[in-house]
This record gives structure tokens, sequence and C-alpha cells, in this order.
């Protein structure tokens, strides 16, 4: 039985590494897979890349009112597994759409994103995801503090961000996002001097 | 280091008897618990029980403005584990609060609650849960084709509704639950005869 | 595809609970299961039950020479889901034969069982299904320091056992099981005073 | 609370990959981490190399009777976390002492490895660990007829082995190894023709 599995994390959990490594195991074994992302990602355009170095091409940018029920059946009925990268970005009719294409098609779907934006609230994409996936999988990363982290804070200039539009990509001048472990997170939104300073030194750390 | 757990399932996965056989793992060894519920949810009031035929009385019920975080300091300190029955009724901020006990005070959280209501979609109260826990545990149940079921259907009258209040207990007339993988869920909306032949048997044993 | 999955646990985990209300459910919705049990253990004879107080008669108890594979075909064929207490008692040729069962036959295979013995190694039954089960589930329980709980410690007449029979029942006269983490397991070992008196406490509460 | 872990998988499941990212992603956050493999694997000698070509020189090459406990007192304090690659390998007592380097010294301990060999046995090293860790982590791959990859199969000169000893290095000439499911893993000891040919299409992909 085909199903959709969500592998969830905060920022640099290793998400897309864990999908080019999946995608490489079946081609391997002769086995067909195609690599979708959201268009709204403009981070590398077409190519999806690992911050360990290696990188692949998307078979498909999907648009937001694009059906991939309909761009599978078109396409990719050969394929053995979907990936989407940066799955929280997703429209919840599209991941609707992917349960099907799991449960009707008889595909394996693999999503990867984030679970939670800056502020620690899902994207429309991965609430969906969270409702929906037969299966979630965390992927882990790690606090500066050395805890695992779940949060993702957002900084603009050095400061934390308390406020602002879910989306926002950081290749802006000035923004940064740093994965941090709930308790880290909380310190940082109350200010605690010495997080705050842990947190400088993780993101910029060329700094004095 | 404590955390916040989602023991998540559908309809008649066994989230009480697993609430109250943890519970008993740890008084069995002397360390204290509490158990507790939001009031909204009337069925057995103070009672919580499993299909299996065990209950417990559970330690306070929590009201819809109440917050847990002083609740907690007030009355639960000394406890080292909290469990949460019927969790998809709290508030998202008491959701919020539950994780600050966890990580400020430092008592493990566990929180058990359906993932989705019978329109496939998350209760404020889990989807808060499903943003924010520290580790997502699913419960298994079975769909009666013997498929994982992923879904709550809700039936009147032998009839799969569609539309109505998100909350509305099992106990009024009429109105039943059925748990149900993805492919039987869909089948049953578009009233595939088969599909709705199963569930009938498997909802309503004993008729004809 | 049916599978083979091994809940493993230490002591006083849940594991009859856990397997009572799995067959619960899938009884609840008219799917046929059997209960096996190898006849090594003979606490309960044919009834296993469960420390909240739930019980029920196995369907067969299993000869440390008997076949599985055969007893399933001449009997149980028409099952959803087969489930094998105390697995940890299986010979390795019957754990590679429920694995058989699950793959050739297509019947699902839950086995419930100890994964290590009072000296932290396997029984030969659970390091087969250590190798061999498609999933490995854990069974949390709890140590009286609060951690989690790994090791089995073995007690007669309160002292800790550091070598004997790897198969001892703890309904022999003075013989007692006690759950502990990794490090406690270790200081009770080295007779560490605190963690003993701890463990004592636990053991037998309404002494002084 | 520091734990030891086992990331179990069979050959090509991407446990290199996955060491290779999480010590990344502790060292992106300035967190300091050391990978050690025991010398028996002499395949890149100092270097774990990931199929996905990325690469790193381990830190420590392990002796068979050198004690893993005085090394890391003497050299690896400062680390937040340790890896073995191929921890198959491991002596049983090495795996004993690093599960105290996990509760005694309170660093974190990654194991990487094979659960089992071509027979379907495990290793000394990957008993012990499954016997010992805090937490069994399986890495998946997948078998060339589209199923969930368990066992790993040896070929010479694209004839199945079923005899021979645990270790072969696969870079002796005409021997290869390939991760089956559990059902063509049997299909193929039994020379089930329909399996072989799927087998020799995937082992030896431009050959006619």
């Amino acid at each position: 039985m085909a199903n959709l599995v969500f592998y969830y994390g905060a920022m640099n959990s290793g998400k897309t590494t864990g999908l080019l490594q999946d995608a490489y195991n079946l081609e391997e074994r002769n086995l067909k897979v195609a690599v979708l992302k959201p268009e709204i990602d403009t981070k590398g355009e077409r190519k999806i890349v690992s911050r360990l170095g290696i990188s692949r091409e998307v078979d498909h940018l999907l648009k937001k009112t694009e059906h991939p029920l309909q761009l599978v059946k078109e396409n990719y009925l050969e394929c053995k597994r979907l990936y989407v990268d940066e799955a929280q970005f997703l429209e919840p009719f599209q991941v609707e759409e992917f349960s099907d294409i799991a449960h009707r098609l008889q595909i394996q779907v693999y999503c990867y994103g984030l679970r939670t934006d800056f502020l620690t609230h899902g994207f429309p994409g991965s609430i969906r995801l969270l409702e929906l996936a037969d299966r979630l999988e965390e992927l882990e990363t790690i606090c500066p503090c050395g805890e695992k982290a779940r949060f993702v804070a957002r900084f603009i200039n050095h400061k934390m961000q308390t406020e602002g539009n879910q989306v926002l990509i950081d290749q802006k001048e000035g923004v940064s996002y740093l994965s941090l472990c709930a308790k880290c997170y909380q310190n940082a939104k109350e200010e605690d001097p010495k997080t705050l300073k842990l947190i400088q030194k993780s993101l910029y750390p060329t700094q004095k």
C-alpha cells in the first residue's frame, strides 16, 4: 500500500539531503522517481541544494493553482515514488491530491518541509500534511545550546523578529534563520542576554 | 529534559488505555502523576473510561479559560508526569502553556487526543499540539477493510455526514463515529455501495 | 503487505495491555485474530493477564518443538492478525516461521516480549526478533529514579543477582524483577547505597 | 540525558550520509564531534564515503582490543556527540563501553551499522547494539521489487551465497551485496527464476 509521508523538521535538519539520498536509493535499483517543488520557493530556482554540497534539478515546479493529481496522471504514472521539497509551501488542496495520488494511484509520496514558521505556527501546507499524512517522521537538528531544536527563529540585522510575513526567503539582505529548542526560543523572545549571546555566536561566527 | 508529547489517533485507537497504563506504571514506582481533561467533554464526566473496561477519576477538569501553568504551579508541582485526555479539546493557549510546563517546570506532559475531526480537519487543540509537541506518537487502529485507519467518519441514523458542527458527542441519539482508512473514507463519501455495506456491518452488527 | 512486528520492552511496560487493546480493536471491527503463547511461560497458564486487571484466554500454547507455519495453515488462515505474548521465549526457528507467515501467508504478526534478560543479554527468541522483525517498536516503562527504564534486574531476597539461569519465573518465592535505567542498573551492580535504597523502596514498599 | 542510539539498516540505506549530515549540523552550530570507525573495515581506510559523493576523514580507527571509554576520556571529553560508522564491526565489550560513555560521561553516541549479515544473522556488534541501545532507528532502503528491503544478500560471480564467512568486503573481485525484502530474499534462496532475473538486472545493469 502506497502512502503519504511527511518528513518534517526545523531549518537545517537535513531535509534536502534526506530527499536526495532516498531518490538515489531508488534510482540505483532502476526505479523511477520524480522530484517536485512549489514554485513559491525561489531559492536555487529549479535546483534543490543540500548544505552538504549535493544537488539535483527538480522535475517540475508546481504552481499555486496547479493540480498534482492531473499532473501525475499525465506525466509520472510510471514513478515508484514522488518527492516534494519545501512542502510547507503546498496549498492545502494540493496536499489532499497528494494523499489521493498515494491511495488511488498507489504511488508513494514523500513530502519534506518545515513544520512551523518563525512564530511557531504551521504553514497552510504543513498543517494539512500534519492532518493528512499517513506517517509523520521528524528530521532532527540541534540548537546552539546542544538540545534538540524544534522552532525556527527569524533574525533581521541580528534582531529576533516577533512579527512579519510568514514567508521571507533568507537570501534577502540581513535575514537569517536559526533553529532553536523550545527553551532557547522562549528565552530569546524574552531577550535573555546569555541566550542572545549564544545565538549571535552561532549566526555570525566570524564577528567579535 | 521533560517534554510535551502528543499521542494522537483516530476514534477507538486505545488512547485512554495508553494513558491509564502509563499512569499505572509510574504510580507503581511511587511517582506522582495527575490526569486532566478539558471540561467540554462530558462523556463520563469526571471519569475516563477505556473500552477495555478500566477507568479512573480525573484529578481536574480544565475549563476553557483556565491557565494550566497557574494550575500546575499551585497544585501539581510534585508530579513527575501530567496526562491530558481528550486533548483535542484544549484551547491553543493551553497547549502553549503545557509546552511551558514541560520546558520551564521540567514536568513531562503526555497529551492523548484525536488528530482530526469527521471532516479530516484538526481541532484547534490538536493543530497546536501537532505544531508544538516535542514528540508526535501515533496510536493505531483499524478500518473495517483491515487497513490502518486514519480518519474519523460521523454517521447519523446510518448516514455519513459531510457537514455539521466539529464537536458532537456520540451519546446523542443516532450519532456514531467510525475510524476509516483514507481509501474507505473517500469511497464512503462517494457512496460506493461495497464500502457502505462494510461500514453498516461494522457500525450496526446486530442488524440484518 | 503484512509484516512481523516486535513490540519489545522491559518488565511492566504494558506489553500485555498493548496486545489486549489491539486484539480488541480488531474484534470490534469483526476481524478475526488469534493469541498464542510459548508454553514455557507457566504464569497464568492459558490466561494472559495485564496488571491493569484485564485478561484473556490464549487460543493456543505453542510447544518448543511446534511449527507455527503448520499450525497457522491448519487453524488460523482466516485470521487478520496473530499475537504472540512472551515472545522472548520463542525458539529462533519459530520466529523465522512467523516471518514466513507474515510474508507468505499475508497475515500480520505482532510479537510482544522482553528485549533482554536480567544480565542485559537477549533471549534466543528476542535476538531472532531483533534481527528479523520488519518493525521494532519500543514500549516504555520507568525506572524508580524517573528516567526511562531499559534493563531488567533480578532480585532474590532483596539482593540483586549477577548470575543465574536466564529464565526464572517471578512467582518463585523471594524472586522479584525491577526495570531500571542504564545508570541505576550499573549503580545497583556496584552496590551504590542511594540506588539500592531507592530500589528497596520500590520493590518492597510496605517494609520499613 | 545523553544516550546510545543505533541507526541500523541494510546495505545502501544511506547510513554514512545520515552520519555526515548529522555531524555537519552540529559543527555548523560550533559543537564538537568525533567520528570513529572499527579498524576491521578497510574500505576507504581513514575516509568514510557516502554513495552521494560526500566524504570525511575519521578521527580515529578503533582497534579490536581498544577501550572506547579510555579513548574518549583521554581525547574526546569536550565532544557533544560521537559517531561510529560500520558499528556492526564493534566488539560487544566496546558497545558496552559506548553505553557507559553515554550514561556516565553524558556524551551522545550515534552508531550507524548493518543490522544483519548475508545470512540474516546479527554481527556481534549489532546484536549488542540491538540489546543495549537506548533508541533503535531504522534507515530504510528498497528492494528491486519496490518493497522495503530488510536483508542483505551476498553474490559471488552472479550467484547468491548461502554459506561463507560473515565478513567479506565487497571490493573483492566478483563479490557484490544487494538489499532485498523478506520475500525476494526467500525467493532468491529458492532460486525463483523471476526473482533471480530482477536481481541480475539490478546488480549488473549494463549486461544483457
